[in-house]
């Protein structure tokens, strides 16, 4: 009676002349979700945030997790129409509010060992008619409100996970000339591909896929750069590297010992800047969603980590916005390696959505620095993360700044520099 | 945009052939409940519980609410084919969790002035081929987990809500032998008939149509009677009134002064039966919908207040386990006059849902006292409310007892007889 009401509803939202075969691979991607991404087990409580549009996958994603053990699948949904509606009829007190009662809740929960999964398939272009302004007091009081939350995904608490869900407006941003039908099945296929749900065993093939990323990261831990060295069309870029840091990528494994992947699909190997050591000037090779507006053509440069001048050719305002959120907003959180020849990058598409298109270039972030980076963050102080270099945010904002054109060295403790990356390939 | 949205989706979740005036008298409901029902005040933040069906009136609530100056929306979202999916899959450890760390936090938002309105349009057969072991153990360790709300809801310590919203499967099982829109579209009519929607000014028209309730509820407090004589088919009842009980009915006063309607549509007369001094026999006169189960045919005894035979010729099962709740489910907690006058009794449709049902007959109901039959009862300790004789139980149901075939008289404290209603009619 579920897979029957389930299979109504799929046809009903997804596509109504959806083929078996898609159901099948969106179970398939469920199960690869539950297994190979958030790898929830026998006895947790599973938290799943999600969109109201996407219900039926939010169902499937229930039955998977409820056979691997799951005592609890709670879903706290939103919806965009909803989100809008705010905008439009909020005071100005609503517009700065935020439930941090419920943040809070779901953060004490999340401390106390639950897995957080967030299925992810916003329109990027939901907020274009909505006042920046009150945009950035949204977001601001937003990110203040779930800091509880943060800090326990920073500090890898718990098993979390974002994945992609392409909803019909996403779809069309990406492929604004196609046909709505046609837009969302080959933005469906491509996350397919992107997450190896084809492939015949694909919880295996995610597996052994992160296991690459793995060894990539292992070799570059062993070098012990001080500094990684970009250079391209108007990109000079030093970016230091964080005292006792170290790269990550593909699965991590969280303080009480589960392994997961926080992002579906991954294909970076990321690093901490140190949040004093920038220095030079960097493009951005492809435009960014941030907050609902496009934010593309950005030219910044850094002076002893901090930003010293910014600009966008489009999404100024908003990028502007970002950059005042606070101290932390001017400064990097992450440094990013991905291969022009992963699978998100192969799928040349601009999906307009940062779980996405961080994977398909090499990036930086600007805000928050990221908790995998460093062995023992989360029983640091603050006084002892910032004196290692580690970055302090309520933002963390990831842009692209590599292509086929950008090359990227390694800088030894002895100032010597080894070719990583050459015209976006490994070397 | 958020309204040619929320259109598509009314169209596609209500009805396809949708007229244009189904969508006005939609809103119309909207703002009734918002400001006729639970009555949201500038500045006050409004939790919402709904299913995910019935995302577009949430939307409807969700600008009307924002529009009366409310800070917040949070909407709780349940879906009921998750819930087919939690029983077929999830473990005896799940079945048994509820997650009170949400509940809790939901109960204190409420204690702290948060508006609490609910959603209510179950399918009543959701859960027939579910064991109904399962359910009841399920369905109290909810209630266990949710006790700090009821107890917020039974102090009055916020405004809150309960408002109807058919289903296309609500509908069916309401009209089998229509065809499914056809089932749809007569369900709503009869809501917006019994909740003044289609009157000229329906916020104007609800609050006199509870004016009209509560000047019945004050001569009844008036005759300060010591009991209710319930006699008709099969039914010989005494329900002896709670020491210091007051009727209640129509629209309440919550502790911080704000006036709001509990019940959306409302017809009742209500008042605290004394939980060791009922005597006699009763027969249901309508079935009821208990835990997506149908009971019907009840057939009960009670001595000294507590049940000492119960059965029913249909969903014995469902019944004998809510018996089995506790101690206070075997006592009453509610006795309530309606006229078969009401608008919910003249609609002559078996509604399946206790919300309109228990408007369409007199009835009593198992379990837990409502709060608002004493005063003061929300400072009481548990011992001074169980000395004046108000019941205690995780359960509260209610069942219909009255017909054009029942009388009632009221006993006065010197012992001697008024009659209250006969053939169904205030006399």
């Amino acid at each position: 009676m579920a897979h029957s009401g389930t299979t109504d509803c799929l046809r009903l939202i997804y596509n109504p002349d959806m083929s078996a075969s898609f159901e099948e691979r969106l179970h398939r991607y469920a199960r690869l979700v539950i297994l190979g991404g958030i790898n929830i087990q026998s006895g947790q409580e599973l938290i799943i945030g999600a969109d109201v549009a996407e219900t039926p996958f939010v169902r499937l994603l229930t039955e998977e997790a409820y056979k691997a053990g799951a005592t609890n699948v709670f879903v706290i949904y939103s919806d965009e129409p909803s989100t809008l509606i705010r905008y439009a009829h909020g005071s100005d007190q609503a517009i700065s509010y935020a439930p941090k009662w419920f943040a809070d809740a779901l953060g004490s929960r999340v401390e106390n060992g639950a897995a957080y999964l967030r299925v992810f398939g916003s329109n990027p272009a939901l907020l274009k008619d909505v006042d920046p302004k009150k945009v950035a007091i949204s977001g601001k009081a937003g990110a203040e409100a779930s800091k509880k939350m943060q800090d326990a995904f920073s500090n890898m608490l718990s098993n979390f996970a974002i994945v992609g869900h392409p909803s019909t407006a996403w779809a069309q941003a990406v492929f604004p000339d196609e046909r709505a039908e046609l837009a969302l099945s080959r933005l469906w296929n491509a996350v397919f591909t992107c997450t190896y749900v084809d492939e015949e065993d694909p919880v295996q093939a995610w597996n052994e896929h992160c296991a690459a990323i793995e060894s990539r990261r292992d070799l570059l831990n062993a070098k012990n750069f001080q500094a990684l060295h970009f250079e391209g069309p108007g990109t000079d870029l030093r970016v230091g590297l964080a005292e006792g840091q170290r790269f990550a990528g593909g699965r991590v494994v969280t303080r009480p010992g589960i392994i997961c992947s926080p992002n579906v699909p991954t294909e970076e190997v990321f690093g901490m800047p140190h949040k004093d050591k920038v220095e030079g000037v960097v493009h951005s090779t492809k435009p960014l969603s941030v907050r609902g507006r496009m934010v593309d053509g950005i030219e910044m440069e850094f002076q002893k980590g901090a930003v010293v001048s910014a600009k966008a050719k489009q999404g100024d305002e908003v990028l502007q916005r970002l950059l005042e959120t606070d101290e932390g907003a001017r400064r990097l959180g992450e440094v990013a390696l991905v291969p022009n020849s992963s699978r998100v990058s192969k799928a040349d598409i601009l999906f307009l959505n940062t779980l996405y298109d961080e994977n398909a270039a090499c990036h930086i972030a600007i805000g928050q620095a990221l908790g995998e980076n460093m062995e023992g963050y989360g029983k640091m102080t603050p006084e002892e993360r910032a004196t290692r270099g580690a970055n302090d945010s309520l933002i963390h904002v990831d842009w692209m700044i590599g292509s086929d054109q950008v090359d990227i060295d390694g800088v030894t403790q002895a100032g010597s520099t080894e070719p990583l990356m050459r015209s976006g390939e490994w070397v």
